[in-house]
């Protein structure tokens, strides 16, 4: 049973991880992120899903690792601040697809980087693996911050 | 360096097996397939995307668990026929949305059935979770030859 327990958790870890992708792609590049300027390093639109759908499955692999090894009384912290993180990141699609606010959506970001890092060490605690895992992730959000920056600062015409 | 192995190698077996998935889903519901009888318990098309991309998800930790505990030299069997059971699972979706043939891809979908049944307990040899990770795959797969089958008497007028 403890195998049966182990799959479930699995499919239950990455489910949720990948809800908070389907809810985020809701808000999606439109005419309106086409007509941005901006910088030559920006990334092609077809990427962004096939890695993201990387990105969320192994940070649900991240996490389910997490709680088979320590569960929710010994990582509770750990995998709430995940929850946490997993939230701030559809907020961001939100605040930038949704309502158009490069800058708003710039301050999110750093909120939701620094929380990868702090839930990337409390993974890392518990499970070396887990907290490698997480890794990829804190890359890619450093690297969209840095993308959501140059992009806030190269149309602020458009903010009013 | 172990972890950052280990890291690479679930990012490998993920993208791997999404790999497949996108392959397999550039032929998808057409015209053709809205016009076919169905039963009525057909699955209403918007569960499929977000219920393979869990179960690619699913048999890539299985390959990679597989592979963890006993590499190349200790499951190579085990490990091509998991990569043989993918190339069939994107060439069902060709036979299938591709070519329009339901009958083919229903003999088809038989092989890759038997196929990821023997992956699964090939897998379970060298790794209980691992196998039990293929296990939903398995099932859906399953209950899509069935559907396959009722598709194919039902529309028999379409074949020629």
């Amino acid at each position: 049973m403890a195998i049966l327990r182990s799959t479930l958790a699995l499919l239950g870890w990455l489910a949720v991880s990948f809800a908070a992708g389907v809810i985020g792609s809701q808000f999606r590049p439109d005419a309106w992120y086409e007509s941005l300027v901006k910088p030559l390093w920006n990334p092609p639109n077809a990427i962004f899903a096939p890695l993201w759908t990387l990105l969320y499955a192994l940070m649900g692999v991240a996490a389910w690792l997490v709680w088979r090894g320590a569960g929710f009384k010994g990582a509770g912290v750990a995998l709430v601040l995940f929850g946490v993180q997993l939230v701030l990141n559809t907020l961001w699609s939100f605040l930038f697809f949704g309502l158009h606010r490069i800058d708003l959506a710039f301050f999110e970001i750093l909120v939701l980087w620094a929380l990868i890092l702090i839930v990337g060490v409390l993974f890392w605690r518990e499970n070396r693996l887990a907290g490698a895992l997480m890794f990829p992730y804190l890359a890619w959000v450093g690297f969209a911050s840095v993308l959501n920056f140059m992009l806030w600062q190269l149309n602020k015409g458009l903010l009013s």
